[in-house]
């Protein structure tokens, strides 16, 4: 267990600010269980991918397939927690007008989010570095289908649903929303993965080390000299402390920090016109987006 | 690939049998379609057993994950071959009246695979050899749900809803002959693993070398005097050709050749006057369960 529950905390507190009150008992309760749906398909997600990338710990603990007794049944157990979300929707949902669309909508993300890892494990195996794989667009392709969909489209969709505000119109204005502020997020963390503070961020980044298609590499492969370029193909994702520092002293010569935060000036300002374009007319509400962004904008953990 | 696809094209079989004709073209495309479906599924389930049990072959050839380049990317192909069902269904049944009552089946019948799997797992660990844990009861609970609903009850669910025959009571009468057909075709399969003849079954049985709760062992366990128990304790799930050929020895002595024969005479028996009993007046037919039968008893392979 552990972690923040942002995934699924934002469902009730979509469904309140969609209703402009509080809830009402019985609504927290349906909309902190579709919240929970949240948090069990992201459960799925990370057991199994600990189990790909061969991680070690998560959450400052032993990845679930690390624990005594455990191993390869992990596997099985991701399985069921992604099943206990259909088990959990037919049990409470199945008489309420959206319970197919939930149904599809889990579908949906999840393969989406499938196809995001897909191409992430292609892309970016642990073993075999190769640069030339990465780009700007396969990184953009990478955060938005295994990250935005799940962790930002997905529960303002099931507070939609929930209110039977899922009409397509809707649905799309937060998608066109959503998604671009996930992608944001997304290089928000390689970003801090790199220059973050430890002591703040709560762990220390490894994504060089690692051979991550992160933001920070591909934009450092976007502006490399030949020479730097040749010392990035070198150094990355090499598990040496001394060619990372290479790697870093790269990304200073690059200014990636200015160029980091020009990126977010401008993405966070492309955000804020669409929130500001929202047709509030049919129970959108300006109010969610802006609730979303809060949370994000300059956070430094 | 390979395999036989008995499960895939049990669905139009079975719908055939249904409508006492030929299939048309178009019925024969969309049932087809839906054993593909069940074929999927059963990918999704046998990639991934061959990763939780560090499988060496499946089939002949190297499990997928043994392939160059694939590792734990299987595991993510796995969780894709499960998501292109629901991909399939919303292509080719979005607007037949049980398109909902085909999520939810798969649903359930991933589920009860994923329980049968998970008891399966922590029963019979290939390294912790406990016979303690083994009884003729988990045997059977292991072998409905891991085997049973997905290889003998689905296809034939499908075949129902497909011709909108699906009532409760033809479910029920389909479930109570397919589930103690599933559970019977799997303890053949065990003895199988011990008797069988490794030319015509195509493999050399492994289940003693492999600590598998099979229905041999069961029923060993069950005879066994204090002295073969000490021995089957001692030797049985060891890696070790010589303790494999002692076990063997003691199902032997306990003429388990025989016990299997009447136990397959007795539950053949049951089955037959399970389908003798069925209600043909709403659609279903004696002649699927038939079929079924036929096609497995007295098998050698």
């Amino acid at each position: 267990m552990g972690g923040k529950y942002n995934r699924g905390m934002s469902v009730p507190d979509t469904a309140s600010i969609l209703l402009s009150r509080p809830l009402t008992s019985d609504e927290y309760y349906k909309t902190a269980m579709l919240g929970w749906m949240t948090e069990l398909l992201q459960a799925f997600f990370l057991v199994s991918d600990d189990i790909m990338d061969s991680s070690i710990t998560r959450r400052g603990s032993p990845c679930w397939y690390r624990q005594p007794n455990v191993g390869m049944i992990a596997l099985n157990d991701a399985f069921m927690l992604e099943a206990s979300i259909y088990l959990l929707l037919k049990q409470h949902y199945r008489s309420h007008p959206s319970y197919l669309g939930f149904i599809e909508l889990f579908h949906e993300v999840t393969f989406q989010t499938e196809i995001g890892q897909e191409c992430d494990l292609l892309t970016a195996p642990e073993d075999v570095v190769d640069l030339s794989q990465f780009s700007i667009q396969k990184h953009s392709f990478i955060v938005i289908y295994k990250t935005a969909y799940y962790s930002f489209y997905l529960p303002v969709a099931l507070a939609l649903h929930y209110l039977d505000l899922a009409t397509e119109s809707n649905l799309k204005q937060a998608h066109d929303i959503l998604i671009p502020l996930g992608e944001y997020f997304q290089i928000q963390d390689d970003y801090l993965d790199a220059y973050g503070s430890p002591e703040v961020i709560g762990k220390v980044g490894t994504d060089i080390l690692d051979n991550k298609c992160s933001w920070m590499i591909n934009k450092a492969l976007d502006l490399a000299t030949p020479e730097q370029r040749h010392i990035l193909d070198d150094c990355y994702g090499r598990k040496d402390g001394a060619k990372e520092a290479e790697v870093k002293k790269i990304y200073q010569e690059l200014q990636l920090e200015r160029v980091y935060q020009e990126y977010e000036e401008r993405a966070v300002g492309e955000i804020k016109a669409r929130i500001a374009n929202i047709d509030e007319e049919t129970g959108l509400k300006k109010q969610v987006f802006e609730s979303f962004l809060a949370k994000i904008y300059k956070r430094s953990k």
